[in-house]
């Protein structure tokens, strides 16, 4: 007899907590280590996490830099238990990011655009 | 001349923090305080919050119970501060939650299948 329930199983993607994803490592297509994912910016109303932001140098949080990356540029690779954005060190140099001392205004939605249109132009989709 | 960036400012929904959305006040339909957001369950894949795990009582975690929520049964409201699901206290009694002391499974796709049943029932969606 059909089981409504293990039915549906192949429809469901595996899910991880929001407080491992945090502190996980972050690395280059060359696998060198960019740095570790701080937070997530999240979409209230579709529930989509639009941003993991990525921090890394500093130290206690002082002088620490974070770059909003697109949730999808970032693949997990179980391997190297971490994930993967398909960009070099200096492609990251470039990219959006800012410092403890001067947030970002999340408020103002040309922000959110620019690192959207960064990302779109450089891995190309 | 047409800016690429602001005309496309309206497509942008709010965004917040994860760590802002830890901790915020969950209440039922008729304003009762049920407990707060704890963490999120995304899925690794699509980057989308699964559920907002909500606890409540206990006392430094000991004791608590989590309730997986799913996200599209939040809504958040502002002259609340938080988020109202749309359960009675007796609803959320019945509905699927562990202890720390019992920690479910997720990779047992059964588990969050059972949730969303639960939720599809209750809500009428």
């Amino acid at each position: 007899m059909a089981d409504p329930i293990t039915d549906k199983i192949d429809e469901t993607h595996e899910l991880i907590a929001s407080d491992k994803v945090e502190g996980t490592a972050v690395y280059s297509r060359t696998n060198e280590k960019l740095g570790t994912v701080n937070h997530f910016m999240v979409d209230k109303r579709t529930g989509h996490v639009a941003y993991a932001v990525m921090s890394f140098g500093g130290f206690l949080g002082l002088g620490s830099r974070y770059h909003p990356l697109p949730w999808s540029a970032l693949t997990y690779d179980p391997n190297l238990g971490g994930y993967v954005v398909d960009l070099t060190p200096e492609q990251l140099k470039s990219a959006p990011s800012y410092t403890s001392e001067a947030l970002p205004n999340w408020d103002d939605q040309v922000y959110s655009h620019r690192i959207d249109e960064y990302y779109e132009g450089t891995m190309g989709h």
